[in-house]
Order: structure tokens, then sequence, then C-alpha cells
């Protein structure tokens, strides 16, 4: 079997903003089904890990994108995992038309953790380490590493909302890519008219649950790039606790 | 060609809820995009409309479901025409796991517009009334249509939300299924452990844009069995008009 998975999408119409072009949460959706199906094909994929008490957790997501498949298009994904320590591994990812027309990358980082204590595990541990036979280190990914997103204290808290049934997935916990879709929906569509957006980090730091408020502060740190912070607080407690950062560029 | 369509899905795991059954608004975006597959295919789809300045606009919806496609289950949507007249068709859709195993059924309704006045046009006018050549009128599809639902104007205003970026789908308003979705999530995760959905009806009355605040009334009308009327106010303007209303039956 080939160490780079490559599978076949097709950006469906209603995944495709105002502009025709593929929404990034429904790309970013694909990109994690890719890697499912490329772990499940080489026996380190979710539903396995599930018979184990295990988990893939997403650390942090890099996307850069030169151009967003448009509606009907059919695109390809392919995946490989570049490298694999002991408690993380990084997955990249390239978003193609099949035919050499390359739409962008995407970097990305996970763990394992023990789905009982929620703690991290040893990622060598599956299978006598049988990842380490699937590292591609000499297939380009020419984007940047997601790096710490720095931000000020004083950033602006732009939005709250509470968190709703449709944001939590089978985990019990708002599922990844619901908060770059919150993350995204603070631009407005009149926005959008005028930039692109061409790179989107974000860094998981905790989870959160249905009952939990969602505050997005915001905060300028250059021409075009902004960075928000999540945090969540609950209508039980005033504990405020971090659960993501993201930095996007626009162009 | 066969007069119904019946198309591959999969219930992917991000699709799914904290249940593991797929969300219903998934499901419907898949039925939408069967009959885009069934129209194309046969000459009356979306894709050709848009050259000749026509285009399908859903009117009504009506789903009921003995049981949702669970996480990575495979499963097949049927879809045909049941009847056409001048100003609307009527479509039905299957599902089930392909092996006769019936997930539920879905009624739909449709009109054609022009895409620059917005107006109804003759659906028999496409192809010299072509699409009356696909009509399956024998295959059962054992669900109620959906009727007028009769509220209240004392019904409660439950929620109001600012339509973002990612309710708006390439026709420059809010995407049909988005509105499924932020109706489901008028209830939360504690009431979906005690109830399941088993029928979502909704008729569709206007479009709203981004810029538009969407007004929840809420009205309980029978022992689990909800009527949900959804109006659009701006910023702008203190006219309220209703978008859509919906009815929706737990067990």
């Amino acid at each position: 079997m080939n160490k780079i998975g490559t599978y076949e999408f097709i950006a469906e119409p209603f995944h495709c903003d105002f502009s025709g072009r593929m929404f990034l949460g429904h790309l970013g959706n694909q990109m994690l089904n890719a890697a499912d199906f490329h772990s499940t094909d080489r026996g380190f994929g979710m539903k396995y890990l599930m018979t184990i008490q295990r988990s893939w957790v997403l650390s942090r997501l890099a996307i850069e994108m030169d151009e967003m498949p448009a509606q009907y298009e059919h695109f390809t994904i392919e995946t490989w995992v570049e490298s694999a320590m002991r408690f993380f591994t990084s997955r990249n990812f390239c978003v193609s038309d099949g035919n050499g027309k390359i739409y962008g990358y995407c970097r990305s980082i996970w763990a394992m953790i023990d789905t009982e204590s929620r703690q991290p595990c040893d990622i060598y541990s599956i299978d006598n380490g049988a990842i380490k036979e699937w590292i591609v280190d000499d297939k380009p990914c020419p984007v940047e590493k997601g790096g710490r997103v720095k931000m000020e204290q004083n950033a602006e808290l732009v939005k709250t909302l509470d968190i709703c049934y449709n944001d939590i997935d089978i985990n019990g916990h708002v599922n990844s890519i619901k908060y770059i879709e919150h993350v995204l929906d603070l631009w407005d569509i009149a926005w959008y008219r005028e930039h692109r957006l061409k790179r989107f980090e974000i860094a998981y730091v905790a989870e959160a649950h249905q009952g939990d408020q969602l505050n997005f502060y915001r905060e300028q740190t250059a021409e075009n790039e902004y960075c928000v912070r999540l945090v969540k607080t609950s209508h039980e407690s005033m504990d405020a606790v971090e659960v993501c950062r993201c930095k996007l560029l626009f162009i």
C-alpha cells in the first residue's frame, strides 16, 4: 500500500459560499475524512482505536490555500504522515485538481489520548510502533508550521455565543471544524467580497461542551492579519478557560 | 436511464451527532445532492438551468425517519419525481441501507424561478415539458405531505440570531439546510438524549440574507409536537417578514 493516501472529492454546491468557492470548514472536514480513511486503511484509524480505548486528538491545523475549489469541481486530497514522535504525529495534506494544479496545503499535529483518562498516550505503543513504517519525509509541504499564536491580553471581545446541539460531535464536545466556522463568521460577506483567506491556523487547547458559552476575542496583529482567542465560560461557573487560538491571514 | 436515481453515501463521522447518528441537516444536504445528481443526469439540473436563467427553488420539505444512519454506515438515497405541474413539482426520497432496510422517506415540493426577475416560471417550458417523461407515480412514499403549519400569533420568541457568512450559499441567501440546523439548535442535548426527531416539516416563504436577523417563535401544539416560525428583521428596518415555518414531531 502506498504511504500517501489519495482521495477524491467534489465541491458540493451547498458546501460553497456566496462566491461559489468551497467554505474552508467543509474543506477542512474533507481533510479530516482523508486523514481518517488513510489511517483506517493502514491500521491506526479511529474505528480501531476506539476498540482499544484510544483516540486521535487534533492539536494544530495550518491551512494555506492559493485558491479554493469551485462549485462542482472534483478535487483530490493527498495525505501522509510526515513524522511520528512518541506523543505527537504530524500529518500533511495537499489539495489539488489531480492534474497538477495545486489548490493548497495543510499541516496538522495530532496527539493520541486514552479515551477514559483523557491523558496523552504513547503512539509507538500501537502495533509496535507500526506508524513509523508509514512516514514520508521527502514529500514537500511548502507551508509554514503553525507557531505559537501570540496575543495581547487586551484583545477585544467581539462575540459571545452559546454552544448548540449541532456543534457537538460524537466525542461529546465541540467539533474541531465548528470552531473554524464560528471564527470565520466574525467577518461578514462585505469583507469576503474584498478579501480572500490565504492562511488559517488554529491551535486547540481545551474542549468545550454543550452548555458552555464561547467568547471570541479578536486582535489585529498586522495588515490583514488577525488573531482570535476563544474562551469558554459557563452559566454555572465564572471560570474562563481558553479553548483555542487562531491566526488568519487575508489577502 | 432509470426514472429513479439511486445514490450511495456514507455517514461521515463528523456529520454525526453526540449519539453517533447523522445530523438531520447533513442528511437533508445529501438529499439535495441526490436531487441535483438526478436532475442533472436527466437534463433539468441546476447547472443547466443556470445557463438559461432559471433555478429550482425548494418550497417544502417533509422528512420522516424511523432511524438515522449511524457513523460510517453506507446508505442509499433513491429519488424520483412523483408529479410535475406547471409551477410545482414534487420529488420524493427514500433513504435505505440498500439491502431492504428503510431508514425513512422525504417529500419535497419545488418551484422554478427566473433568476433575474425571481418570479415563478413554467416548468413545462424546459425542453418541451421533458420532465413529464421522468414521472414515477407508482413508487410508494408512505409519509404524509406537508400541510399548512398553523400557528397562533402568540408563539414565544425563543431565540434571535444574526445571519453569518457560513449561512449564505451561492444563491446569496440563507441555505435551506441552515434553517433546519438553526431550528434543531433550539433544543439542547439533554432533550435529544430523551427524544428522537421523528418528522421535520418546513415550508419556505421568503429568503433571508446577510445582515438580517432571524427571530425564532416557538409554540407547542401537542405532546412532543412543536411549530417554529422564523421571522427576519434587519438592523436597518423594523419590518418583520416571515421566512419559513417548521413543524417538528419528537418521540
